[in-house]
């Protein structure tokens, strides 16, 4: 362990520089550590007096937000994905579990705190190779210089363990005391959601016990070698020039386990593994390796942009469980508690390429969540009185709707759409008909949802009114492209998936009435034959930027106010131009280029969705220099100060698209029988190469300005 | 006092029909007492021990209303107008305030409880001539039977003053306790407003204080007489046969009083009064007799409209308030906690008619709210991003926008052309010049947010976008004909109200775009000519009434989902009808059959403000049937079980004006310049007369089949 702590890698390093108050929180996101079923935001051990973390809040006014901005400086975040509670207004949420992270410092009795001048020397950064995080400063105390490192991770060897390790030396016989503690006292998006609390002592272990409001219940066990007195403790004088080490081992167990949590037994096993602290490295480092040979992608000449690559690729396989189908990825990646761990579209359209073609398992286990929660997809289509199945916008562990502004989950109707099409996606990239037949259930249900919802008009064209497109700008009209578009892939994707699987599930006359919708599903073009985001898009009032967005450094939506906004052409990210970027073949180079032309100038990239899918386009456009520029916005989503509350997961799957579906121009299974790329490497990448699994066969692909090289084999 | 205690007149009666338990909360509603500063529900002295006053709850799940069902079976309820607590979901609300009614009742150390079976011979009625209700009631012992009779007023002469009196007698020597008290212990919609609270007593008197989280201070003092031992307590034993009369009299006061109430002084006015509490009643009830003479309508021929009439002029006399302009009268009247006390377009639009044409002075109070609140309606424009004021869809005391839910506050902006009409009505009933210039600014001001919120298209056209109009069951649509009209009027009036005035708070320039905005606004007719109710109203999809609401006793709107009601045609109320309703001679009496007919299919008259319109419509038309039974349907809204979360005020506005506007065809001031009547009685009806005043002139008005008498003359 500490291997690298010198000297890290910058390709492989997310480096602070030096001590900025201002971005401790951003950091505490963008640092993030986790293990599959556990998840911790880089905050300090000592967390920061300025910061506290029980804070109480509700919003107020009530008028358009659910949240009240969170405290500013920082978020301590510790998340089981699938340890939730219930929230009066936000309903599911994932719960911020206790800290198990927190080590109090004093040096001669004075607490330590990053705030203080007393602090110096300030160095930090994760190792996105083994997620392993450093921290080192030094502290002046009157009698002289105390220096601290302080390392942690979450082993990805052992479940639910945190190895962090504190190294203490100074140049006079300082004073010492550290204080561990599993700290409980803290609220999730200002809400306790703790029913109860215990904290404990066991056979020299100590720890905490906490229940959820929505019925779950954890445990955390920890072990602090040396300690003195009391298990929590150790206190002692430094001889000058020695370095002092102490480790401490944590487990986090909870009722979502295969075997309910024993305090008992988590504190005998870290009772034997603390012996030997330092063999834990070995089997987490490899397990991390075995990661990245799968997911890697490598680009020479463009050290940001593999350095970048790395942070969402990282964030990626930190956030997804192959193992866990009863939960997705939230929008934070478990990084934070913003979207309040549900699970969106994302899911489907930003991270499941990355898993289909790198891990088919860990994208049968994102699918997977969709297949188990039929039952509340059904739940949701019968609350809205349809019959079938009806996705959720925001979904909770069992697939019930859990979006707290209607506006959103009402209309954003296209997500119904976009599992089915995950479900195709997967398919075709598997060629796993087993796993068609098991998503056949899905497939005819929510087919039966869109029979009930679209509107078949007397002349016998089809539409579907009052949705929300994926542009949450516009937030009720009439057949917008993108889900009329979808909806009719859709089932044209079951009614393949019928035949394919001979499943009867859908009955003939079900499957005539499915045609007769395809057929009659209506998209609208312009005068000028340029796709229409909805049936009127065109008029919609002109937004007029210059008055209303002075200030481009913050969000439209957050300047402009929400009817105005709702009555302007202004979008907040790609609706129409998704669909030329999921179906290549849909929109020849002229009409794409009209199009984009188009609808560019009003898209005000408010959401992280919005610039990777532009930056594809203008890839396979052949616009470099354009679609570096965006590309790189999109890098810097998170990498640039936007993590505080957590990482844009979504975005992190878009820059591996961006990569390999843009750059590269791989085209994807549900277009194509054949691997095959068409790329436009920007003019400085000398070369990308990646492995990709196509259709259970794994390769790797090694793509230059001359051409594109699969398995060693030049193609044509 | 108690002078029709055993003979009601039915016509002035409300009056229960034995014990129901389940229409408890709706007749403490319907039976709500007042009198302009003070309004209390009416609760039992005693309670009810199945129904706890003092319940908190928050809503769960979040998803589509802020608020949760309330208490079925009794809500006690104690408004002073103005006194106002700050809830977090739904802003400022008007604060239920200490019950100061509570006596509780024992007989033989029993509690009286309404639902015991040792209750019988239960009778109960409000007379709305003099607003005292009456309570009869005997109570079984093991030893007989004891003998109940309660009476309650607000006294009209007396502000703040509460009378109480109990009259108990038994067939045997029966031991009686009275315990009163003022109850701090109650919650506004599941919320306790109260930052502090006192009970205390002083100088024989006894009474409770409370702070609320808005800052109001709050006075409650009662005094007793006899009482025995505590100021609160009467107990004694009853001589069989003989009646022991008791007397409560209570007075309230607030920090919004002129003087700053002092318990001290309150307490020694009580102990003057109670020497002779029989004498408060005399000019309690000349008051209200005054009040009925100014307001009163008389129908001969239809006992069951004459009784409906009187209760809603009752509410409307008992709840307006000539004497405070820093308030409107809310949407439940003060006599519920529904729609939390807010101020809606009610005030203009169905409150304020009644008022101007038979008390201006109250009239002037209810206009003058809105002139008193331009600052905050200048504030809401600002928040939005405009110039100018705009006026909020549901007003605090200050005219910020207190709606919870956005799609109502955003969209409904008809509410500042509403204000503007209400202000030309005024200005057209009382031809007071002076007022109209006192009102310019809230003209000019409203008229600079038009122009920046309707949208000039290029051809000169103008448009505004993205609104709901008066029937909230479409939630966003363009060129909504009520408000674009309504608009256009606004505008005009407030050019004339320039040139009247010769104001000179809208430069000429302004004035020019004003009379180019007024010039280019649209309304939008379909291919058969029939006014749209917005643009594209023709493309809605058609409502399956028969299959999506079965049951009609449920509201349409409850039955379905939103989304889906969203986008049929499905009408919650009038919409286009109410410009033919505001506006006859914009309508020829073809093309208003046509409309009608094509409307009304639609409506699910959900909104309490649809019937009356609809049946005033069809007085007009000449079809007498159908207006009656529409205008049964407006009468039985609250009388008919309605009145559990208060009074539908804007209804009680309706009934009036569906007597005098509809059948008697009255022709407003806004529309001509003499006092004309174009009646259409229904045919049972023998004789309709009222009083009116008319540009100062009072008049009296006899209508019958024969003819119009104004002021003992017939007309031609």
């Amino acid at each position: 362990m500490i291997s690298c702590y010198k000297n890290p890698n910058k390709l492989w390093c997310l480096e602070e520089e030096g001590y900025r108050p201002e971005k401790t929180k951003h950091y505490e996101g963008l640092l993030t550590q986790g293990s599959q079923g556990l998840h911790l935001r880089a905050s300090y051990e000592e967390g920061l007096a300025a910061a506290p973390q029980d804070e109480s809040y509700m919003r107020l006014p009530a008028n358009v937000t659910v949240e009240k901005p969170r405290h500013p400086r920082s978020k301590a975040g510790c998340y089981i994905p699938g340890v939730t509670g219930i929230h009066p207004l936000l309903n599911e949420v994932v719960v911020n579990l206790p800290n198990p992270l927190t080590i109090r410092l004093w040096a001669e009795g004075e607490p330590v705190d990053m705030d203080s001048p007393q602090m110096g020397d300030y160095a930090r950064h994760l190792d996105m190779r083994d997620g392993v995080l450093y921290r080192s400063f030094s502290w002046k105390t009157d009698k002289g210089l105390v220096s601290w490192g302080i390392s942690r991770y979450v082993s990805r060897a052992v479940p639910g363990l945190i190895v962090q390790r504190l190294e203490v030396s100074a140049d006079y016989e300082a004073n010492i005391r550290l204080e561990a503690a599993v700290d409980t006292k803290v609220t999730t998006n200002g809400y306790n959601h703790f029913t109860d609390r215990e904290e404990f002592r066991v056979a020299g272990c100590f720890g905490a016990a906490v229940d959820t409001d929505n019925g779950d219940h954890v445990e955390m066990v920890s072990v602090l070698s040396p300690n003195a007195g009391e298990p929590e403790t150790w206190e002692g004088v430094l001889t000058p020039g020695k370095t002092m080490e102490v480790w401490r081992l944590t487990l986090a167990a909870s009722s979502r386990d295969e075997k309910a949590p024993c305090r008992e037994e988590m504190c005998q096993k870290l009772n034997s593994l603390i012996v030997n602290p330092s063999a834990l490295y070995a089997p987490h480092a490899a397990a991390w390796d075995a990661l990245w040979e799968k997911g890697r992608v490598e680009i020479q000449g463009d050290e940001e942009a593999q350095r970048a690559v790395n942070m969402a690729l990282y964030h990626l396989l930190r956030s997804a469980n192959p193992r866990d189908s009863r939960v997705a990825v939230c929008a934070k990646g478990y990084a934070g508690e913003a979207y309040f761990g549900h699970f969106f579209w994302d899911t489907e359209m930003y991270l499941l390429p990355y898993f289909l073609y790198t891990n088919p398992e860990t994208a049968r286990a994102l699918v997977g969540f969709r297949l188990n929660t039929l039952e509340g997809a059904r739940k949701n289509a019968a609350h809205y009185g349809y019959p079938g199945a009806r996705y959720p916008w925001e979904s909770s562990l069992t697939g019930e709707e859990q979006c707290p502004n209607w506006q959103y989950c009402d209309h954003e109707v296209h997500v119904t759409a976009d599992v089915a099409f995950g479900i195709w996606h997967t398919y075709t990239a598997t060629r796993d008909l087993e796993f068609l037949k098991k998503a056949m259930p899905v497939l005819a249900e929510t087919a039966r949802y869109w029979l009930a919802r679209c509107h078949f008009d007397a002349d016998g064209s089809v539409h579907i009114n009052g949705v929300m497109g994926p542009d949450e700008y516009i937030c009720f009209c009439d057949d917008n492209a993108y889900t009329n578009t979808l909806v009719k892939k859709a089932l044209g994707y079951t009614l393949e998936s019928c035949r394919l699987t001979g499943s009867e599930l859908l009955s003939q006359q079900e499957q005539e009435k499915i045609r007769a919708c395809m057929e009659g599903l209506t998209v609208f073009r312009d005068s000028r034959g340029i796709l229409q985001q909805c049936r009127d898009f065109d008029r919609y009032e002109e937004p007029d930027f210059e008055t209303l967005w002075p200030d481009r450094s913050r969000p439209f939506g957050g300047t402009v106010s929400q009817e105005r906004n709702y009555r302007t052409k202004a979008l907040k990210q790609a609706d129409v131009l998704m669909l030329p970027y999921l179906f290549p073949d849909s929109m020849g180079q002229e009409e794409l280029e009209k199009t984009y032309a188009y609808y560019y100038p009003y898209t005000t990239h408010d959401s992280s969705l919005s610039y990777i899918i532009h930056a594809i386009l203008k890839a396979r456009m052949g616009h470099g220099d354009e679609a570096l520029t965006l590309f790189r916005k999109s890098l810097g989503i998170d990498l640039d100060g936007g993590a505080a509350e957590g990482i844009h997961i979504a975005n992190c799957g878009g820059i591996w698209q961006g990569v390999v579906l843009g750059f590269c121009g791989m085209g994807c299974s549900y277009q194509q029988e054949k691997l095959t790329f068409a790329p436009h490497l920007p003019a400085h990448w000398r070369k990308v190469s990646f492995p990709v699994v196509w259709q259970g066969q794994e390769h790797f692909v090694e793509i230059t300005h001359e051409g594109v090289v699969i398995d060693g084999e030049k193609q044509k």
